[in-house]
């Protein structure tokens, strides 16, 4: 499990950093102010951009906690800049390099439980982190990419799948 | 890597086909013309909705065939209705479950080398699927689903992320 999701969702944080910098660049070059952007969403009743990364960067905090068994740092939701999303994503890939991959042996088979909305569900690890986890933060970063791609920013799909 | 690969690409897949069938609903209820919708992009040079969803399958249907070195079927590119797209990744998906298992032995260190737009590219089969083709899928799928959100048609992330 450790090689299969750590580097897998810390890439794609990464990735979402690099995406939020060229963002603010976008900004600083065409004198808009990032706040408007920061608040856009792809439809009123969906998250705005800040929210989306947060949930992105949270999907990777809690799924790997919860296999790891390990209690997570909380963040608090104050971001208010590119640049603090992108340290957001960061300290999220950081705070995943701390855990001993020891931790998340025979956590494949292991239930995890976890908090929706709409109540309790329960997987096993490995449907848990690939039917749950890995595609709720792709959901997250891609729609935060859409609603950057939607406002006129130039970013391309090697942006969001990364060239390392 | 097959437990790993086709279930969750199938599940993505299956995912897609449902909020197609609810955004043709959409269309029915409200008298919208379908072609509308299909045509429809986050931004001009984007690609509009059809062909985000035949990527997305094409990203499940190409990845598995070049790691169980299998030939892909040649689908045509000529879907032009909500339903057909449907069709597209169920095709896709009943493609994925005619590969035997054995097929995949192996595959996660050999290497996988496929075409893009800016020449070839290689991968080791692990990082292949959880780097590029995973991550590519998601993308191509969570932009149609913004699409259809962006233009009003009721679906939540249960729908994209499924049920079963």
């Amino acid at each position: 499990m450790y090689e299969l999701a750590v580097p897998t969702l810390s890439r794609a944080l990464d990735n979402l950093a690099r995406v939020l910098e060229k963002a603010a660049a976008h900004c600083e070059e065409r004198k808009i102010d990032p706040a408007v952007l920061l608040a856009s969403r792809l439809y009123p009743d969906m998250f705005p951009l800040g929210k989306q990364v947060q949930i992105a960067a949270d999907a990777a905090k809690g799924g790997v906690s919860r296999l790891a068994q390990v209690e997570p740092p909380a963040f608090e939701d104050n971001e208010t800049t590119f640049a603090e999303l992108a340290e957001r994503c960061r300290k999220t890939v950081a705070f995943l390099a701390t855990i001993d991959a020891a931790k998340f042996e025979g956590c494949e088979d292991r239930t995890v439980t976890w908090k929706t909305r709409k109540g309790e569900k329960s997987l096993q690890g490995m449907p848990y982190m690939l039917t749950h986890v890995m595609p709720n933060l792709f959901f997250h970063a891609t729609t935060a990419y859409g609603i950057l791609r939607h406002n006129g920013v130039e970013l391309g799909k090697g942006d969001f799948l990364g060239t390392r």
